[in-house]
């Protein structure tokens, strides 16, 4: 029997703001992540640990960790692109990382200057540093795999070669992977088949799907993942976002409206929508100059809604 | 097996414009109706047959449907709420009937002041004036179940009421029935629900689903239609729409969107999407009061897309 409860994962001070050019103030972002905490949000991906020069923006990356670390129970994902990411990371204290690699060539020579089997070395190198660290310091370790639903260089993705590289990260020692859509490329049938696909080579290690909602699709591949028995997603609030070296790529799939449909269909999300509003609206008080998409914010909860029932257990 | 072909009916020309305060003139009507009949669009819902000091905007219907029927190979349809409304209807020449009950008693009685029962014996009254006409003029007799899903009054909608009043619709002589998510309620757990129930009791004669993307849900709730077996959406370009009656309620889902999700399915829908954004933009143009809305308009199609292959048959 599949599981009636849904993992969210709230991406926006990650993916949110690496396009935003000015510089967020530390206090606007803890204040976000607090307000989503409070909101019954468990894991928030808070910044990437990339040089400053590329992404000026997460210039307080370890700063964000350090408060993000304060409130009880929340997991503190961060994404890194590579072995000294990752280091900056565990230095940090993050409880997870989410390595990404893309499966184009093209958007992974772009995004880290590597190809995909040299950024799975990469891979490689990072499973033996984390190898060496005591185990209580040791973060979960997620492989995040971008453009699997398509490519704004290339097109067309091969889904050979998302199984292909699926499977050598689980088998170098990913704890789980993920499947990024990360130009809003992926349509629900497809959605659909890619998942099936990656389940039968590595089963369950696929946990989580990373969906834009570039050209409307968002949710609905959403419900195609749901289907096909994934129970993580991410999402980011007011669907900031979008990715510096995919020209065209749009926000993320917006938090608040992806909560509103998994329990209006019944499924447990753990957040309360009403306070996931209430941080919409301060954050786009703190952004002012920022796009917020969404439409629960606006329509309102439908009369009478009382979202998913409790756990009985 | 099911069908990988796909029935789009505009609506726009009706449920978008029935909110709008000015008068929009025949001649934009028309051009927008004949713009998306070029571009592949065969059915269209170009107006209500309403007392013009009821919808002001819908004064010109006789002429619409007139210019329409000139268009080789559209179905022409229009709303109807009540019998006279349906004299109106014939006498100026639909192709097809849309008669309008409203699952909600609230709803139906601010919509037409009648019951739901009563407005089941209008119906009747309607069928029995379309048997005394000569076969060659009679339109299709279409019944649309309206806040099926929910109602900004009175919150949940009995689904038992909603099997019973589908049933006795059919029971009646429509030649099909459709449900509509009028103000947005719906969620994908309930669209399979309730398509699956009501299939239970009407079988095939159901066809349709009338979605609005309220609560942002309007693809995900197309998705689960098509899963539930539903070939045949109504949809706005541009997402235009909402009920004068229904405070609150958005557009409808947007057609050039839903095209897109369809084509990158698979599935066929015999529109040209390139053609029906041409038609949007000159929407828009004829229409700078009005809010449109979409994704795919300005996202663009992916690189390589090509849409649903062409019938083999």
């Amino acid at each position: 029997m599949v599981s009636d409860t849904v993992e969210i994962c709230e991406v926006g001070p990650r993916d949110g703001l690496q396009s935003v050019k000015d510089f967020v103030p530390t206090a606007v972002k803890t204040a976000w992540i607090s307000a989503e905490a409070a909101a019954g949000v468990r894991e928030i991906e808070v910044c990437s640990f990339v040089p400053e020069r590329v992404v000026p923006q997460f210039a307080d990356a370890a700063a964000v960790v350090a408060l993000a670390r304060t409130i009880p129970g929340l997991t503190v994902a961060a994404l890194v692109p590579n072995l000294r990411g990752a280091r900056d990371a565990v230095a940090a204290g993050v409880h997870k990382l989410t390595f990404t690699l893309s499966v184009s060539r093209s958007h992974s020579l772009a995004n880290v200057r590597r190809t995909p089997d040299e950024q799975l070395a990469e891979f490689v190198r990072i499973v033996a540093f984390l190898a060496s660290l005591e185990p209580e310091r040791r973060p979960q370790l997620s492989a995040g795999l971008s453009t699997v639903f398509g490519c704004v260089y290339e097109g067309a993705v091969d889904e050979r070669e998302v199984c292909r590289l699926a499977a050598a990260l689980a088998e170098a020692g990913a704890d789980d992977v993920s499947l990024a859509d990360t130009t809003g490329h992926a349509d629900p049938a497809q959605i659909r088949r890619v998942v099936t696909a990656v389940r039968a080579g590595i089963g369950e290690r696929l946990t989580a799907l990373h969906l834009h909602d570039t050209r409307g699709l968002g949710l609905a591949n959403a419900l195609a993942g749901l289907e096909a028995g994934i129970r993580s997603f991410d999402a980011a609030l007011g669907g900031l976002g979008g990715c510096p070296f995919a020209p065209g790529a749009l926000g993320n799939i917006v938090t608040e409206d992806l909560v509103y449909m998994l329990e209006s269909m019944g499924l447990r999300t753990g957040i309360d929508i009403g306070r996931l509003l209430d941080a919409r609206r301060a954050l786009e008080a703190a952004l002012p100059g920022e796009r917020f998409v969404g439409h629960i914010h606006r329509a309102g909860l439908p009369k009478g809604f009382r979202g998913a029932p409790p756990a009985t257990a």
